[in-house]
């Protein structure tokens, strides 16, 4: 089984983005503006639609199973609007993931956004990834680690403010992909620079915290392939042995990467470097590249076939593909017929 | 001949971070002090006895013939003080490498620092520059792609307000590194997380913006092997395409990768991806990892035994070390002796 452990819901109908507009254009007026929930009415088939011709039909061409799957990451916009805003908006967006997944069972499992708010307290997201978990199946949640939008105003990954998620995660047993959302800095691309940029910025955080001394069974995802770190694996290393900082295998207790990294060299250093225990597979398809890449005829974020192509033995490909995201991902649960929960 | 394009003056006599505590002094009571440029009293034994037990020790050691020496960069400090205060440091830090260069004209080849100030006109570099070029014979600069230390909140890369630099820079036929300096944001570990999200960001900023088609002579080297860009090179070409920007392959007329990447898989993987000429030996040594890699017995910043190791044809790694070096620093002048100017 192929379990790919990063999607996002890129392609959901239009009412979500209307939605959003709608609130944003509120909050232009009145920065404070609260709002109400509101609905939102999008059909089964709309759901249906929307992901049939995207990432049904992505799975079934490049024969993975299951996608753990998570609300747009670039729409999260935890910088837009109040602690208000950001909940009603978090909780649409979980609302319609479970939606997916119920049409979906055999190929979606869901994951949460937080209804994080620049200096906001975290109380809120902790009460959101309860009723996620608690009430709606879901098997982890994306944590960002920027809320602030690219400015880095925030606190960092190891402040006591996010010690009550942290709690309620290892309760609850529920991992985080730790995943920035857009920027409004000028200075950062979205996905170019500022996914990656953060990606390194929340490792060298845990690592020159030791966060996971107070939080042992917390876990935390790295996405896209981990940044830059194992491209500069030897730096890290060298750094923590310089200051006494825990060893890097030692983080590996608490960390995972995934394989969102979109040609074959890069792939190979991954698995390389990084212990086979703690690389995650996944894709990110419908994401941020989706053309092909004329090199291979392939498309960039096809990355089955770069682990495929990796230097792995058929145990460790099977460790990256399902048994390592199981582990990461206790409460993900398939039935006999290979679905999710 | 192995010449080092990445060398900092960490190990400066005590006066000058004295001279730097006295400024901060001056600032902590006044934010708006200019006080006066003032000298620095360092004997050229100081100066000897600062390097030939690191630097050129290690160059000895290591079978390096040429650094291209700058100013420390993690007390570049533009975020510090003002303007004033940030031209009479530059001043003095520039001057400090150019009697290094004069006592070992063999083993240092002259780089400076910008006197950048956050929301400061950039006429005060161009003015450095052309003095340090014009009439101390540098052959470079570091340009700082976030004077804020950490906040990014000035103009990107691509800002016009950068531009009398870039012509200054073009006129007097030298390159820039885009290297940050100290992060004051909790949230970035300087050497860790700051340099290379700083330096993905800065490759970013010049591919979205296409600034070389304005400047087509324009050279700026990207350090730390290119912080996440290699590894992520598929990512990169990819959006690139998808976005119809310039291509990777055209974006080589004007970027060059540096070789600080401190262990070989990582050197392996720069080597296969980025062009063979777009690839500059650097060691950044007496830097940011300062140990011996106890799964080598070497020290983790001893580069050139990557690129040996690499798989290099010999007239490949004679570019590395030597050759674009040399096409990107043009004013680089090295005599009979094999030293530099």
């Amino acid at each position: 089984m192929i379990i790919d452990c990063h999607g996002h819901y890129t392609t959901a109908p239009p009412q979500l983005g209307d939605y959003r507009d709608a609130q944003q254009a509120a909050l232009a007026s009145d920065p404070d503006a609260t709002g109400a929930k509101g609905s939102i009415s999008i059909s089964d088939d709309e759901i249906r639609e929307s992901v049939e011709g995207a990432q049904l039909k992505l799975q079934r061409e490049r024969g993975t199973d299951l996608t753990i799957f998570s609300p747009r990451a670039s729409w999260m916009g935890h910088h837009i609007g109040n602690a208000h805003t950001s909940r009603f908006w978090s909780e649409h967006c979980n609302e319609l993931i479970r939606r997916v997944c119920d049409l979906y069972p055999a190929n979606f499992a869901p994951v949460c956004q937080l209804p994080q708010s620049p200096a906001a307290p975290i109380d809120s997201s902790v009460r959101e990834l309860r009723r996620c978990v608690d009430e709606m199946g879901f098997i982890g949640c994306n944590l960002n680690p920027d809320p602030s939008g690219g400015f880095w105003t925030g606190p960092p990954l190891d402040d006591r403010s996010f010690w009550p998620l942290y709690e309620a995660m290892c309760e609850l047993d529920v991992p985080a992909m730790i995943h920035v959302s857009d920027t409004c800095n000028p200075n950062f691309h979205t996905t170019g620079s500022h996914y990656l940029g953060a990606d390194t910025t929340a490792f060298m955080q845990v690592l020159t915290s030791g966060l996971f001394k107070d939080f042992p069974d917390l876990r935390f995802i790295i996405p896209h392939g981990g940044g830059a770190v194992p491209y500069h694996w030897g730096r890290f290393r060298g750094i923590a042995q310089d200051k006494g900082w825990q060893t890097l295998d030692e983080l590996m207790a608490n960390v995972w990467f995934d394989t969102c990294v979109y040609h074959q060299p890069g792939i190979d250093l991954l698995v390389d470097v990084v212990p086979v225990d703690n690389i995650l597979f996944a894709s990110e398809m419908v994401g941020a590249v989706r053309g092909i890449d004329p090199q291979t005829g392939h498309f960039y974020d096809d990355t089955r076939r770069y682990i495929e192509g990796a230097d792995l033995s058929d145990a460790d490909r099977s460790k990256i593909f399902e048994d390592n995201v199981r582990r990461v991902f206790p409460r993900l649960r398939t039935d006999a017929s290979g679905g999710g929960q």
